[in-house]
């Protein structure tokens, strides 16, 4: 298992009136994070679909919120595979608030893990089903990806 | 011209750490207000799309913001036609803060116009055009409608 | 337990390419059906924070997709309190597409369980913790609101 | 006048049922490069509310869509300050599609103009006023930002 992490910045738009971040903003940081891991794997989601009619979905989402994060704050979040199926796979994803001094070329970018001090901010875990595009019905992960998530888990 | 209204509530997704509405939101808004404009004109987009194969996209969009709005706030949206183009059609949209007492049925309704005291929050000319949905290249607006327009402009 | 169901429409905004609702939407729609309840047992969050200095915030939240919905589906959302402690409460989220005609003024309106015929489209539990503003430490939820929950309950 | 340049993913969470970015994004975007183009300036918006109790609202922007964007295109924003006074600044901001190889290093970074390949996306036009972070009056725009400014304009 080697893990992936990647880096984000938080802006005026993901915070709300409490002064932190509306919590479903998780969900979309999570999902940035996950197609930036796919796309380390070789896949992309877009040629994904041309070319095998296939998309992910979340099935399934368990979310806890630890501390909160704020503008500005740089967020890094941590993805490991939990279990691989043949259309289906969970992930557990981590965001952690970045603390000290930030490593420059941090965000927007693959990190490696343990390389910044931080305070986890929120858990999750993700189960992704592999459907078909059109009827959304289960579909079997396309095998290049499948080996790649293989040696990944 | 007979004009339209529709009324909404301000939550806290829609606010950021300022306090406020937060300034994109507003053409999400202003995009809920057009839908239901273009229903009360017997227009569902979703059905536009399927029969005639073309989507109405923004091309123009030219906001002034007023005075802030705040989570709990009902907000009213006026539209009129400013211009109609076989193509293309350029629209007024002013969203009010309703002031003194709340008009049950106001939220997520239809509204008669001037039945609220309010307060200007921000006003929008907005262009839209009728363009094929693969292509997105310009397509006359379909004559059901076009005729509709017609009749409100 | 009385329950508490709210109605609203799918807009533009809140699909993706998939042609489908984006997953991190229904929290959004969730917090919004539980502002909407707040309000019915006499609790603006609003107010709330102005006189005891407390805000709601989510600490977990569980969530089953069940099937997608798209643009202009209106979706109706079940409440219904799971377990009420002293600082912190559970709720369940059912979100349903309503299928058949549409009952008029469901949206954006307070809807009576049972009304329309509808499809499970995703459903949820929430825990919320009442905390104070500043600190985001554990606050016991106000004793007016706390009365209120406990006759739901 | 030096500009500013600064690169970023189009996401899902982006995109809409027509499968393009939804209209109301790229404010959002616009938003994310001028907080960047602060920073590189040495202004921290959450110092800056902190310390001198401003913020920085839009109050008007003028924006034309030239071409859609879609999921996974790398976007660069342009900026260039148009007006600066005591108490507003305009800028214009233009978003690029970056086309051919993507060079390394371009999201969510500061990125030299006219390094990339690309096409127009959208233009805007925001002005922007400095005011008071509680009663929203307008305040002179403090005196190190300023300075900051008017050697990039």
């Amino acid at each position: 298992m080697t893990g992936f992490s990647w880096g984000l910045r938080v802006y005026y738009e993901d915070t709300d009136l409490a002064g932190i971040v509306y919590y479903a903003n998780y969900l979309r940081y999570m999902e940035r994070a996950r197609t930036e891991w796919l796309r380390t794997l070789g896949c992309e989601q877009d040629q994904l679909l041309e070319r095998s009619g296939v998309v992910f979905v979340v099935v399934r989402a368990g979310l806890e919120y630890k501390t909160p994060s704020r503008f500005n704050d740089v967020l890094v979040i941590d993805l490991e595979i939990i279990s691989l199926g043949r259309a289906s796979i969970a992930v557990r994803q981590d965001v952690y608030r970045a603390t000290g001094g930030i490593v420059p070329g941090l965000i927007g970018q693959e990190t490696r893990r343990g390389t910044v001090a931080n305070a986890l901010v929120c858990t999750a875990e993700i189960r992704i089903a592999c459907v078909d595009a059109k009827t959304l019905y289960p579909r079997p992960i396309p095998e290049i990806i499948y080996s790649e998530l293989s040696r990944e888990h």
